[in-house]
This record gives structure tokens, C-alpha cells and sequence, in this order.
């Protein structure tokens, strides 16, 4: 696998000097860690923040910014912060009102920000956390007890990020969030797999014609392997997945996610919204909001994801609507 | 090159029903045409329209809103709009104060915008036009007379956009793209080719270590082969042969855009942006507003393309950093 890279080891420095430069007006990097803090006025509000391995760009990132994350704590590719860098973040992050940690349900991820979270309470600083588990393709991973963490956790940074800017408290953020979580399922499909920067070695290989079902985002393995099928099929697979997974709840209102996993153009992208489109017509369920796009990769994976957010609370869409300023919502 | 599609021959109907199911809001179709247009209320401005083949996705229906395009029209993959759609959009968009077109340069678009706006004049709409080929590779292509119009044609319509959104007048409007084009110039580099849907060949096949500098958007040749380089070598390449090009005007300030071709993630695109910004800066050549992402993409290529916007106008520096309620700006 090609890559422009320089040395595969700088390869998230380098990368975070690229959005410094790029972005001075939004962001800024907490000098010699992989921390970017967003440049609004602090104003006595809660914090969100969030992070993990780098790799799922502009995850995490890309939605530091007023009205979602106050920082994000990238760590190398594929692997979680230390818990240094998430106390440090915690830190310059606090305004007073406490800070809120978004987490994606990996092992390593857990770990490091609950360890960040009782150093930076002993410090006196207000700390609660919530762990996103919306991939429903597979319980138990590579990484992972139970279910992964995957698109559906910028769901969690836009509504969180919103309801920190209406100046909720730490408190009632975090029974929203409690809320939320379950009413967010993700499952993704992949054309190829996925080698890392320095790895000669894809994370699995898929045949010319061949895909597989519930990857994950870091190369995890899936449910089925099966022949490339028409989008159409594919939507199919994965929308009559998430929907049972809903169970009761499915006629109700929804928020679409439609994800690029990092190489899958925004033609076929929005192919198969369109077969997604369709298949909830027909099962007569609405769509309020709809979001296209590379949101949470896995460097240049070809395929896709589908997150739906089953709009339980008004709250919800009030929130996904809200305009924001970040680089990539 | 396995894609999520349906029937090849069906792939940009079903791509614009996509668009439009995700952004009611902004954007319409007109019905059975590959015309999207912005659902902005009509103000007597000139319209800023573009369009081209598709397969370049964002471009152009992403950047089809509120101070940007009025209109984007669509062509089948890699294949100019008709005349009659063209003609078709500049009608629908006309507020009164006629409708400038923004064309990158390829024989066949040049040939149907020209057909169309031919057209429009006779049925009494005022229309005039800039021709977009900031592609510094190659002179004359597979398709183009003189050089290509590639990822710079993006702020064209921005620049042109705001303008409009001012209340400039179409004359006013062509001076300014007159002014414009020569201020910008791009050029690019591939690590794959570009598979077109339903074909089963790429356009052309580099090896496991090679890329092609210069490569156009439609898998047109580059100018020279060879191994795959650092992306501080590959950064020095593309910068060189543009501020070069560029001659007297290299002391100025810049606009750039680093653009991801469809296939490359971000991670890469940052990267490439530091070494870029790094070789900028030991010229002493100052930036003022980047861009990093998929903006002017072929398909799934892998590879990237740099812009350059000379600021030889303060104006253009007040129309990049305007809001617009685009897709994808």
C-alpha cells in the first residue's frame, strides 16, 4: 500500500503540524503532545472531549470546534492516548464546569481515559465519561469487550457538544448521554482491508471481488465475507440489521449517518444513500437529517458505514441541526 | 476495482438522488435532468453556475449554495453536460441579471457551454463565461486543448460566488475572472489510476512503488513516472513547478489547496499540507487561507493535487473567508 508519508513513526505529528497550519484560526496543538484544543473563549461551560488512535480522520479532530469539542487527544495510529495526554487535555479544557469524556468502547481506550479520569478528579477536577458502543455487527473483537465504538460517537460529539454550548451541567450532559447511547447503532462493510503506516501488511486481504460484512475500524474482522453485491443489496444487508436491532422502536423518526471508511468515493457514498433512502420509504420510516461523507475512517479502507440515530427526544435534532464551527461537520 | 453501485449506466441519477435525499434543505433537482440547484430565494443577483462530467465529487454539486453556485449541472461520468441541460440550468437560474458560467477547460465542455450559453443569448439572457485550466502539468491532453482545468476551478466558484452574493454585475464579474484565472495554477500526482464504472480496466496501472506526477483528473497521462517518494520530495515537486510558474509574483501572499483525488485520506493530505507549508516557508512565501481535503476528486484515485491562488487582490482573500451554506465548502 502507497502512502505520502515521510518516516511512518511521525506520521501523527506531522500530520497534526498539517492541520495547525491549516486551521490557525480554529484550532491550536498543545505544544509537544497530540492534544488539539479549539481557540473559542473559554465561557464557564462544560467540556466535551474526546480522542483516541489516530487513523479514523477527521475523527476526532475535525469536530474541535465551538459548539462540539472543546479538545481532542489524538493518539498514534490505531492506538489509544496515554493517560498523561488525556489528563493534560482534561486540564486545559476545564473551564470550571467540568469536563466530559466521550470514549469509544476499545480496551485500550477505557483504560487510559479512566485512569485520566481519576487523576484529574484528584486534582479537583469534575470528571464524567461516557463509552459509545454502536457497532452492532459483532459482540467481542480484537480489541473490544462487548461492542465497538465506531461512526456513530460524531452523533455523540455533535448533541453532547450542543447541549455543553446551552450550558447544561455536567450532571444533566451526563443523563443525556445515558440516554443517547442506545439509541445509536452502527455496522460497516469493507471492500479492502487496511495496512497501517510502516506495515507491509494489510490487516486482511479481500479478493478482487469479494467483501466483507461488520469490519471494524481498525482492521477488526466482521460477521461474513461474501461476492461483491449491488449497493442496493448491500443497503439492505445492513439497514434490515440495524432495524431489528431497534426492535420496538422502528417506526419511529431517525438521523442517518452514511460514513466513508477512507477510500470510498462520495459518488458511491451517496449510491447507496440512496438505496438506504429507499428502503426505510418502503418500511414507511422518516429520515429528519442525513449526513454523507468521510467522518470516521480507517485510513484508506474502501467501504462504508451506517449509523442510525433513532430521534427519541427533540432534543436530538435540535441539536444535530445547530451550526457549529469545525473543520469537518 | 470493486464499487458499491448499482447498474453502472444508472450510477449518476442514483448519486444526485442521494444528494438530494441528504440535503433537502439546500439544494433541488431539477426532475429527469442532472441540474441540482440551490433553494435559495432569488434576489435579482447574477447567477454563478458550473458543472462538467461527474466522478469528481464534491465538485460541483457540493459547492452548489448560498454565495457560491447557483447551479452545478452534472454530466455522466467524465463526460460533459449536454448543451440543452446547460442551456436548461441557466434558465432556471436566471434572477434578471443574467448568468456567468465557470467551464474547466476540456474540448467538450467548451463545445456544449458555449452551444448553451449561444443559446440562452437568443432567448434573451444575458450570459458570459470564464474558461478555468490552472493545471500547470501538461499543455494539450487527452481531452483539452492548452492546459486542464482542475481542483483551482473550487475558487473560482467561490471567489465568483461571493462576488455575486455582493451584487456585482456580470460585467463586473467577467473582469474579475479575468483578473483571477491567471492566479491560480495547480498540478497533481496519482499512486493508482481510475477504474470508470462498468469498465473493467483502470485508465492506466502504476506499480506497487510507482506514482505519476502530473496525472489529470480523468486519468489523463502525467508528465513523468518514477518511484515512490517522500512526501517531502513529492511536496518539493509540485511546489517548485508551481512557483515557477508563478516567476515575479513569488514574494506574494498565497491561498493553497491541497486536494485529496478521492482516494487518499486525510491523514495523508495532512502530512503533505506541513511539508508543503514547511517548503513555503523557507521561501518566505506566506499563506493566508488553506484548504485541505476532497474537493475536485477522481473517483477513487489515490493522489493528491496542489493549488495555488496568488492573493494579488485583497478581495479574493475576503471572498475565500466568507460563509457560504454549501455541502461542501
Amino acid at each position: 500500500m502507497k502512502k505520502i508519508m515521510n518516516n511512518p513513526s511521525n506520521i501523527v505529528d506531522e500530520m497534526l503540524q498539517g492541520m495547525i497550519v491549516s486551521h490557525p484560526d480554529l484550532i491550536q496543538r498543545i505544544p509537544e503532545t497530540g492534544i488539539i484544543q479549539r481557540k473559542e473563549e473559554k465561557n464557564g461551560k462544560v467540556a466535551i472531549i474526546s480522542g483516541g488512535g489516530s487513523g479514523h480522520e477527521p475523527a476526532h479532530a475535525g469536530f474541535v470546534g465551538k459548539g462540539m469539542l472543546s479538545a481532542a487527544i489524538c493518539g498514534e495510529v490505531f492506538t489509544s492516548p496515554t493517560p498523561d495526554q488525556i489528563l493534560e487535555a482534561i486540564k486545559v479544557s476545564d473551564e470550571g464546569a467540568g469536563v466530559f469524556l466521550v470514549i469509544k468502547n476499545y480496551s485500550g481506550d477505557i483504560m487510559n481515559f479512566e485512569m485520566a479520569q481519576e487523576l484529574a478528579e484528584m486534582e479537583g477536577i469534575e470528571v464524567a465519561s461516557v463509552v459509545v458502543d454502536d457497532d452492532i455487527a459483532v459482540e467481542d473483537s480484537l480489541y473490544t469487550q462487548g461492542k465497538r465504538g465506531v461512526a456513530g460517537t460524531i452523533l455523540v460529539h455533535k448533541i453532547l457538544g450542543y447541549a455543553a454550548q446551552q450550558g447544561k451541567s455536567i450532571t444533566e450532559i451526563k443523563e443525556l448521554s445515558k440516554n443517547l447511547i442506545p439509541n445509536i447503532k452502527s455496522i460497516g462493510l469493507a471492500l479492502t482491508g487496511v495496512t497501517t503506516p510502516g506495515s507491509n501488511q494489510p490487516s486482511f486481504v479481500l479478493a478482487e471481488d469479494e467483501i466483507e460484512y461488520g469490519v471494524g475500524i481498525h482492521g477488526e474482522p466482521g460477521y461474513r465475507r461474501e461476492k461483491l453485491q449491488t449497493s442496493q443489496n448491500l443497503a439492505n444487508e445492513l439497514l434490515t440489521k440495524l432495524v431489528n436491532e431497534f426492535g420496538a422502536k422502528e417506526k419511529g423518526r431517525f438521523a442517518v449517518i452514511v460514513n466513508g471508511l477512507g477510500g470510498t468515493p462520495l459518488m458511491e457514498q451517496y449510491v447507496f444513500t440512496n438505496d438506504v433512502q429507499q428502503l426505510l420509504s418502503n418500511r414507511e420510516l422518516s429520515v429528519d437529517f442525513y449526513k454523507v461523507g468521510n467522518f470516521m475512517t480507517s485510513l484508506e479502507m474502501q467501504g462504508l458505514s451506517l449509523t442510525l440515530l433513532y430521534l427519541e427526544n427533540d432534543f436530538y435534532i435540535e441539536a444535530l441541526k445547530a451550526p457549529v464551527t469545525t473543520i469537518s461537520w
